[in-house]
């Protein structure tokens, strides 16, 4: 088993942090545009991917846990094979003047490719998880940055 | 042992990429301004890193392997704790367009809180990596982003 892990820390109050975690428009502010679905333990929320207006490919996730102030926890239940069965999730904490992300996806199989990549743009992700917040404007697909030929 | 994985593609020729990688010079540009030593096997890199001219740190690296258009990999002698004896190695090698490079620190004991930040930061530090060799210019500190009170 190996983990993608990150963390950031977010100068703004940690309920705006956790808003932009536990709610379907705040995911679709620094993730991705087309984010559907509903944000509630036991709900879905469907998310799709998309470069030149054609859809690459999406995550279906599963939400189990929402904590305020403290936690987000999601399962993959569709999606790329390397990501289905995994879990994603966001802890957050207060640390002086910063909102803390504790970001954890786990449950890979292999150190595949496929993974050093999607590590590469979670940090990608969650530096626009932390424009979002900070400045009002996260950079979601299908404006998210390119990293390579993976997208 | 828990690792750090990361992809990035850069539309570039894969012996550029490889230099800026095994020259003191190239890691300079990318990583951190103030990079002494020598890039040699054997040799060690000495890397400071620096917040409003007040040096925060830094760490001494051991080249172990410069195999050019394939692989540079060192092992950290002096720096943070946690750092030392981990080994940091890119491997290079040419998709279509792209040179890709493959980025793994292995050897971690823990995966602490630290660790989650070493991840993060070194996905920006690759982006700085891949905009230095796409564009000639690359955001090393003392001017790299700032990704939280870790810095």
């Amino acid at each position: 088993m190996v983990d993608i892990l990150h963390r950031v820390g977010i100068k703004a109050p940690l309920d705006r942090v956790y808003k932009a975690l536990a709610t379907r428009e705040g995911v679709a502010g620094w993730w991705t545009t087309d984010t559907q679905g509903e944000s509630k333990v036991g709900g879905m929320l469907k998310t799709l991917f998309s470069v030149d207006g054609k859809v690459l490919g999406g995550f279906d996730l599963k939400v189990l846990e929402l904590t305020p102030g403290k936690r987000v926890l999601w399962q993959v239940v569709e999606g790329p094979p390397e990501w289905v069965g995994t879990r994603i999730g966001f802890e957050v904490k207060q640390e002086g003047d910063y909102s803390i992300v504790l970001f954890k996806h786990q449950g890979w199989k292999e150190p595949v490719e496929f993974m050093h990549h999607c590590s590469t743009k979670w940090a990608v992700y969650l530096m626009s998880l932390k424009s979002l917040v900070e400045t009002g404007t996260g950079q979601p697909s299908p404006d998210d940055v390119v990293i390579g030929d993976f997208h």
